[in-house]
């Protein structure tokens, strides 16, 4: 079992211990992780291809805010589908052209939202724990979703990525998962180890080259690799994190073709872990770099379902804060 | 009593005397305005974040085009709510990237989207008057909202000043108001000197440095001060404006702090106002430019409510407009 | 009767030959095309600025993605009108930022849209056949419609321009039709002369430098002139193209004004065509380029009634394809 160091207490339920906003995975207890898929489960039904109208009236009348301080389409975009399915009205704030670039404040911005009656913030920050700090400033009627906060977390994207373990593997007390890359700077990352810890997956392992696997204690219980052989064998998931390319050129990372010599996903090493293994990646993928495409659209490879469940959890999420 | 120069007719009403247009408040008779008001009234009851859905179903099916030639991400996104909460479909046009980069003229434009069949256009364009013209060549059932043309008029930012003052002051005819900075080149000052002059405010006063003050026929009966002390001594509302920095840059205002120290809306200057004054700001604020944070988050600041009552004031208008 | 040879077959039909895709003109049967302008004119009515509620809930609970690899605002918008009044969820997607900027290749983000739910792609591309390539990828519940590739097709613009000389001439059987201009880069040109050739139009002429006027097979059949005078004779229906800078830039149109006594139309020419022959333009024009502004705005232009019937085609194609 992994330990874990809450460093900072983050306030993301109400008097009740019920949902109110969504910052991070890091403390939240097993039955409320539970929660969300359980209640996502159920939104998978309503988007089935099959279903001739996708859309519940649960947000009718609400506002949903895209507040994205980091370019992200392929986020926004998910959150924008899912605010639509669930009947909301979704605004989409360019924030490089907006008010803060005339030199207003984060705060001030956000007491314009309030003022216009916002009901969920959903908010992708490339400053670490802004959402929270976001989080704490606005009243009860108002929620917040973080959407990527820095190198800290991106909980929907965890949660997306426990759904689809959870579908494929049922159970999370006997599951190995690897988790491969750049662990350090990675919210995805973060946010997996933490929802696997809390969920009782009794060993996670993460592979990379040494200046991007982590020392701090947040990590402690997590198995560390340097070699991918080692660190695929026998495991029940693999996960691998997409390359930031600003990182190979600064030197942090083995550039191109080293990385994929040494750390690339193939089917050689696939071959390593359980024959039923599921591959999975937050996307967008780098083919070539963290994985060879034989295996992105091999049997193994579950990356597309992710993104299906990514809706669904999103419009869990969305319905409970905004119920709470 | 202020006196008034009407500079050229523009017609924003039908032959009942109904709105059709929103274009500049310059002339609008006192029913006209308060009018709006009451029917801004029964919005901000459908908007109460403790209303379920806060939605009308006033515009359903009818084509709102946000056509913004001047970039505000903030006045956008209040009419986009706006049309949002009266069921309309609201379309926002990038004017940068569009047909007009391609050498297509304002009327060719204008009469594609007529020919979309747009019903509701809200214009913002940095050249005065082009919303009129615009609402002049248009047929009919297609109305205009003026969302602020050069330095000429923002009615609805009038509109929901006047809304304010009268929710917290009650009535204009006792009033005295003080607009504090770069008054020339302010639509908002305008919108705002035309609309208090209609409802009867006996006292409009301006206070800035020499270069930022009118000096034309339009502002008779405007009382002018150079020194806050003066200017202030004794309002019922405090309005600071804005301070453009391209304006700092060209001279034309005294630089940053310099600024601040002769004009700026401190705690102490704003005792000298009435004990019940409340402060107003169109938004956003440059803090220690040309308001202490002390006076935009204290007591006597209602600018947040400024905004709730925007959304209301916006649509009451379309409202209004469309039915016409 | 103008000949035709069909380069590659593109399947955009089911076994039970109905649109499930709108790829191309080429090709498509005489039926199919009655069968879309036959269904837009049902929704002409649905958008009647006199109709209450310009709105029908046909698409209700579908997600349509506009997917504009090229810029385009006025193609974007009438999808994204012609798919509200419909009922959709509309989302846009800002290429130039996504994803594709990140690396990602095309059939990667199809492959998300997908995964995503997309009901309706509608897709622009500046690659000839990317749509086709987007069709033969996407499963049966996914439809594409293509808003112009490269210059290859854009067939609703062709469609609506069926219409509209429908609409007006009634009979295809009878017509003379002169398009002017850029004939070899021109989408819209390809797109015309395939259903104008399938409904069975007699003569189709084509007029402008002998560097813009195709010499391939695809186009025998179609009657070549290199003076307007000779070309326009007694025509129905006169379709000018719009010059692209570009082209002039690259010496492959002769230059401004050149290009305008050349092959301008005027009022002087279109006096050569039939008395009450129809004046169209896919818009956006260049006014004193290819078109006088007296021709444009004169009696016989239906230019701006080919911008309301294409949001009518538009919702027909749409409610097709999602039906199928």
């Amino acid at each position: 079992m992994v330990k874990q160091v809450v460093t900072q207490a983050v306030k993301q339920t109400n008097a009740a211990g019920e949902l109110t906003h969504l910052l991070t995975l890091e403390g939240m207890p097993k039955e409320q992780i539970v929660q969300i898929l359980d209640t996502a489960q159920q939104f998978v039904s309503v988007t089935d291809p099959a279903r001739e109208v996708k859309k519940v009236p649960l947000l009718r009348g609400k506002s949903v805010f895209n507040l994205f301080f980091e370019n992200s389409t392929r986020t926004r975009t998910t959150f924008e589908i899912a605010a639509n399915r669930l009947s909301a009205d979704v605004i989409n704030l360019d924030i490089s052209t907006s008010s803060t670039a005339k030199g207003e404040s984060l705060i001030d911005t956000i007491d314009n939202l309030i003022a216009m009656q916002a009901d969920i913030l959903v908010v992708r920050h490339n400053v670490s724990r802004a959402p929270m700090e976001i989080a704490q400033h606005v009243p009860t009627f108002v929620h917040v979703i973080n959407a990527g906060d820095g190198s800290h977390q991106h909980p929907t994207q965890g949660l997306l990525d426990m759904y689809t373990m959870r579908h494929f593997k049922h159970d999370f007390r006997n599951l190995k998962v690897a988790i491969i890359g750049d662990i350090v700077h990675s919210r995805v990352a973060k946010s997996n180890i933490h929802a696997l810890t809390t969920l009782g997956c009794p060993e996670i392992r993460v592979i990379g080259p040494e200046s991007l696997l982590p020392s701090d204690l947040d990590m402690l219980g997590v198995k560390v690799f340097h070699e991918m052989e080692a660190g695929l064998k026998g495991v029940d998931v693999v996960m691998t994190l997409r390359i930031q390319k600003e990182r190979m050129e600064q030197g942090q990372v083995p550039e191109g073709n080293a990385f994929f010599k040494q750390f690339g996903l193939t089917q050689a090493r696939l071959a390593l872990a359980k024959p039923d293994a599921i591959v999975m990646h937050p996307g967008p993928m780098n083919r070539g770099v963290e994985i060879e495409s034989a295996v992105a659209d091999g049997p193994q490879s579950v990356i597309l379902q992710q993104v299906t469940f990514g809706i669904a959890v999103r419009m869990a999420v969305m319905s409970m804060v905004a119920g709470n």
